[in-house]
């Protein structure tokens, strides 16, 4: 079976004007960045035709490979285009810093990926560069401003604004600095954490445009004084010459998939202390240029599709017309207890029915919001019929429709089925749409409503100390934010060995943040990693160009 | 008086596809970013016809405000254009960080600028930013070598590679970490320098291909083990993926001149710790191309043309056929004794005469490499005729042919007179030519060469412990390598107020350093700054944009 480079290495790409005349970007607003990749000028495109639909791709708790939300994005993306409807894709821009760990890529696979994948994985057209220099612009001029006298009386022990890089660096997570006295400044505890978990990555893809970019980024606080009161970016004059370094960073980027159809790659904030999904501003850009936008969030529904809905949404007056729930025969096998290991060892007709729990707890999470999703089966060569006829029955069972989708050996043709069924419901609309939350609930409530409706956790602890903190937010007049959970991904539960659809498990919340500039309260539920490491033999030990100058181990 | 800024938005500019063609570079060896910035692909160049001559452009000592090299070296590539010469103008590339400090722009004055300034000077074509990460990647590499169990027993005390930003930060400038136990790593003391300090820009800016750069960059020395035998970067196994992250940023950047010709600005080394020009790349690739290059060296002559010469010149196989040296009315007041805050209090024949001493000395020593400079007067309009006329008159008695520049004014046109002069000389070429000190001449006697012959050192001081450690590098087979002067630009001297000609100083060598991957010897003789700092007013609280999306407060 051909890899996913080897497959990507036999497309034709073709020339970004092309893909951009497809999309209807006109050259003025088309920006280059090499052959195949560009910026668009949102300005200089033309007025606004009627708002495409919108298209949400989730999926039901994953293994640790993932099961292929990216891959049925771009399948049923192509998919659409191939049965004659104006299409866009929006997806997430990968990390450069984990390529050099263990995997490289987050650009779908098999027939359904976007290219160029290795200018996409590698500094693609700079966006988290410039993260990365606004995010530690501030980080500089605060220390400057406490070296100069810190008239503003910011407590050394309380700057919450740390530093960032776009690499798998552990030696950076806790440091101390600066030492060598008078003439580098006061020393105090601080570190690193990796560009895609900055706060500002999180504005950059809630802002709506370059004046909400900098009113949030004037939002952030950096820190605390003696008496608690915090200290803004905006004291510290940060904010406008943070903008200027963004200006180019917050428009979307433009590129093809392998079957030359355009997509967005805009944006990849964490999906963990943040909402992980592509910029609104990508999203929008999409819906006035094409009839359907298909799009994904991070991790799986209990986690991404909530978020996508109770704060991209919700922040920018979005709402999905239809929801589409990936599966695979694998994940429903390991959430019906089948070891990691025993995955591959043939048909397991009842470990996928077992499993099902997982996939029907989603369904009626989904249901919550006011969509039905469809279930998109993404195909994997070792499925038998019989394992994929039960998923089809549990499916219909519970009230949604199935599909088998065979995008990733065949593109847009394996997802055809699909795309006419899930056209049909966008098109339809979802008239009941509703975020789970009003915006007046309290913060606390906001935390047990997620949890209860979505985890169904038995019980919620939140601590009397994180109870005061929510408070005071809500005093400072924070109340009125969305939550944004930091939990496992591999479970409903916090526990992620707790597979299939775990019910009256407790949550604890151990820590809440305030992202006062990207507009959440981070509920930490486990262990979050904002900084990772390389392994012992990183994937950065085989990388290299090959006697043609072409990339060789990235993948 | 227009500013810069004013004058930079009143041009046209072409789109870079046009000045491209001007340039001689096909269609297919473009690589847009945006409208008027590209890089070409050397790969896909016409095949080279005889190489063109190359003209250095180099100062006198400066004073803090420079004496517009930069500015010059633009005039003079307009100034060959108007005169019908297929001309191509080489120049580094401006850093991010100093942006935010006290002033940007590192793309010229007047009507002499490179276009377009404000892309220039922020992220550019993202060659720092791919340096930073190749930087950083190597770094992560060590410490996470050093976490998994140190089979090559680096000795944590002598590691010497840091870590990079491009921003000014001197709260980074040591620091000590990892802290946080055993997840994190092991404490040690390290730091962090700005971009343009890294080994990489230095290696980047010599290399002659993409092998030649990933075997330089195998070559750097990392640290040492208990024994100190030296670990290289390619024990890490890191030299092929920091290739991968370098291999768009080894190709030079295509941008345009006020009067839209082509110019390339392509690294951009420290002129201390490094050797302070564009890159061979660059200028090699220009020679192909044009019948003319300009090109310049940071600081004044005693450390960028000697630099150039000795080091540049002398890896990469070129030569300079014309030497340019610029001076203006202001500097040599300032060598002839005159404070800085009276340097626009009119007129003062006899100061300028007085500072013709620094004039002198810099012909002097520039003939010393077998080439007599043209000097030319950078025009300021204070400046009176009786004060031009005495720079003329001196340099003509010092042996060389000095020129009224106009070009700051009058673009182009006003360095005409200076074109038809330096295209007969380089014409003529310079058959003479010949570095200061052959290759085999021990290390301690490159640096005493230097010193004396050049800055005029009636003593060289070298500490034992100096000398044993170039004995030792000469040992390793590093004896071949040219040495790299670390010094203020402001005197011959180490002591910046010594301005003149100063003569029978003492320069002691404090210590030096080993580029073993860029190949040379940093010899360091005064303070070296490699992490900058903020003022405390820092030019960042200025910059934004304006109510029409323009950048304010970046020049």
């Amino acid at each position: 079976m051909p890899t996913d480079i080897e497959i990507a290495r036999q497309a034709t790409l073709k020339p970004i004007t092309e893909v951009a005349a497809k999309a209807g970007v006109p050259d003025e607003a088309l920006i280059p960045y090499g052959k195949y990749k560009a910026k668009v000028d949102r300005d200089a495109l033309p007025p606004a035709s009627a708002p495409g639909k919108l298209i949400l791709v989730t999926a039901i708790n994953p293994t640790p490979a993932g099961e292929g939300k990216t891959t049925t994005s771009v399948g049923l993306s192509d998919a659409l285009h191939r049965i004659g409807k104006k299409t866009l894709l929006c997806l997430r821009e990968p990390s450069l810093g984990p390529c050099f760990g263990v995997k490289g890529g987050g650009a779908g696979g098999g027939k359904s990926q976007v290219m160029p994948m290795d200018e996409i994985n590698l500094h693609f057209t700079g966006d988290f560069h410039a993260i990365t220099s606004a995010h530690n612009l501030l980080s500089a001029m605060i220390d400057n401003h406490i070296y100069w006298g810190n008239s503003l009386e910011i407590d050394l022990r309380r700057v919450t604004w740390r530093r960032v890089l776009d690499m798998n660096d552990r030696a950076l997570r806790q440091i101390v600095g600066p030492l060598g006295g008078v003439s580098n400044g006061f020393p105090r505890e601080t570190g690193f954490d990796i560009t895609v978990a900055s706060e500002i990555m999180a504005i950059l893809c809630l802002a709506s445009d370059l004046d909400d970019l900098q009113k949030r980024l004037g939002d952030i606080i950096i820190g605390y004084r003696r008496d608690k009161s915090p200290v803004f970016c905006r004291d510290i004059k940060a904010d406008p010459a943070m903008t200027v370094l963004l200006k180019d960073a917050i428009q979307p980027n433009l590129v093809q998939t392998l079957e030359n159809n355009p997509a967005f790659l805009h944006g990849g904030p964490f999906a963990n202390i943040a909402h992980g999904c592509n910029s609104v501003i990508a999203t929008k850009t999409a819906l006035v240029m094409a009839d359907y936008v298909v799009t994904e969030a991070g991790f799986g529904a209990d986690l991404g599709a909530e978020k996508f809905m109770d704060i991209k949404c919700r922040m920018a007056g979005l709402k999905p017309d239809a929801i589409v729930l990936v599966a695979t025969v694998r994940s429903l096998k390991m959430n019906g207890g089948v070891p990691k290991s025993e995955l591959t060892n043939g048909e397991n007709v009842e470990a996928v029915r077992a499993g099902a729990v997982n996939l029907k707890r989603h369904i009626e999470n989904v249901k919550k919001f006011g969509i039905t999703p469809t279930i998109a089966i993404n195909h994997f060569y070792l499925d038998t019929d019989a394992e994929i006829a039960v998923i089809k029955e549990m499916a219909e069972e519970f009230g949604a429709e199935a599909v088998i989708c065979k995008h990733w050996a065949d593109g847009g043709a394996g997802a055809e089925e699909l795309a006419h069924i899930v056209a049909a419901k966008a098109d339809a609309g979802a008239p009941d749409f509703a975020p789970l939350y009003p915006d007046d609930m309290p913060l606390a409530d906001k935390i047990e409503t997620v949890c209860r409706e979505i985890y169904r956790a038995g019980s919620v602890t939140i601590s009397s100390a994180v109870r005061k903190q929510l408070k005071q937010w809500e005093e400072m007049g924070y109340g009125k934010f969305p939550v944004c959970m930091a939990k496992t991904q591999y479970s409903f539960s916090t526990d992620p060995t707790k597979l299939g659809a775990p019910e009256d498990h407790e949550v604890t919340i151990r820590e809440v943040r305030l992202s006062a500039g990207a507009g959440f309260v981070v509920a930490i539920a486990g262990d979050i990693m904002t900084m990772p490491g390389l392994p012992k033999v990183p994937s950065a030990e085989a990388i290299h160009l090959d006697e043609n100058g072409q990339i060789e181990g990235l993948f």
